[in-house]
């Protein structure tokens, strides 16, 4: 399954070469994932509020094809490529009308109290049921 | 009392008008008062890690008067114009040798569990007096 | 006439007080001000390009209310409340439901080729009309 | 030859989970490979603003360690290992005393007028010469 939103760049985004600061991206692909759980309607908010597990990003890549502009509006797609109790990588695609402007991934582990944490069987399961229904 | 610390511009503090973009002197402004603090020996670090204190920002204010460019070594002076045992209010310049790049002020409060604070007065007298001996 | 445009926190807004960092709400008022010239569908994007006007902050100014959280789903109220040739005025607030969160402004003055530029007429009138029209 | 330059961890460098958020790594890095030119006596503005070349970012990798925190004293070690004419690879290690933080690399394209640029002999010369001669 993949997942799009949109984005609309501001200045604050750019730098002086005129285009996206690459770290910038990588907030890109943030928002592609907030975005990803919420339309699967699976809320990363509740999982740290209710489970106090916490996704931090132990990875990540970005490959810069093309570079963005102010008032560009992109879409940011995203998709789940790997998936398993203690691991999830998702994948990105920044595109501008039919070009794609950026790409990469992001790797992340479930942690609980600093340490890296197994899901639950039933959250997992759940998870990996809303991603595969939805491909 | 003013206090001095140095900050290098990167690329992305800048936006494509070619100059630091405006929201990133606010970050300067909170280097300045860190390295305040740490010059004062008064580390906001314990404060909140002993005290549980927290300073938010309650109003912020910026005068762009130059704009900061890539590369250039700025000075951020920074200075406590007033002090009680609920707020604390801090001016700034950033320089870039004898020009001043920018100006402005941020006005915080202490809280404690979410609420407004008011320091114990040995917490505040040293605070006070540190900033009163340097004058 | 205030437009609004909406925003969603993201992660990388937030700081360790579990709030948007105080130097993000000058970019979400940054968005705004696009929005509002978008929605009068007076492109800042070509008043840079075709006219080399730029249209850089010389003033800002920000109101701290709540704190906003990852995950908020925020309004940001946009106003003109003054203009003329030279500089323009934009109020800003920023809500989330029925509390605003943070409130603002921020003072521009139209550059070209480095200098304050006064407004053509004619470029004048009509943003002046479009403002007006639709208040 | 290895380079080191020291960055302070602002609150704004940081996210809610308390560590410094992910994106803020590759300004690190762009800060050190800066201080790499600076330190090489091989100006990267001079380089921009006399030869109009850029040195955008085309793929940027971070593995992320350990979590920076506000106020950690931070050591970014710089490296090239990679340069031809076209082609400059940077890989940075982000220490805070003996752990490290964060790793990763960035691979960069020198650019003039929008095209992939080869540098011209004697510039290229220099700039590995420099490189070499301090490992």
């Amino acid at each position: 399954m993949k997942l799009k939103t949109e984005y609309r760049v501001i200045y604050g985004d750019t730098d002086q070469m005129g285009v996206v600061y690459n770290a910038n991206y990588l907030k890109m692909f943030e928002r592609g994932r907030n975005e990803f759980f919420r339309q699967l309607n699976f809320s990363y908010r509740k999982l740290e509020k209710n489970h106090d597990i916490l996704l931090p990003v132990v990875e990540s890549y970005c490959k810069y094809l093309k570079g963005a502009r102010y008032d560009d509006l992109l879409e940011i797609i995203t998709e789940v490529v790997s998936l398993n109790p203690v691991k999830i990588k998702f994948e990105y695609e920044i595109r501008r009308e039919s070009e794609i402007v950026a790409e990469g991934y992001t790797l992340h582990v479930f942690m609980k109290n600093n340490k890296i944490h197994r899901l639950d069987k039933d959250v997992y399961n759940n998870l990996k049921n809303l991603i595969s229904n939805q491909k």
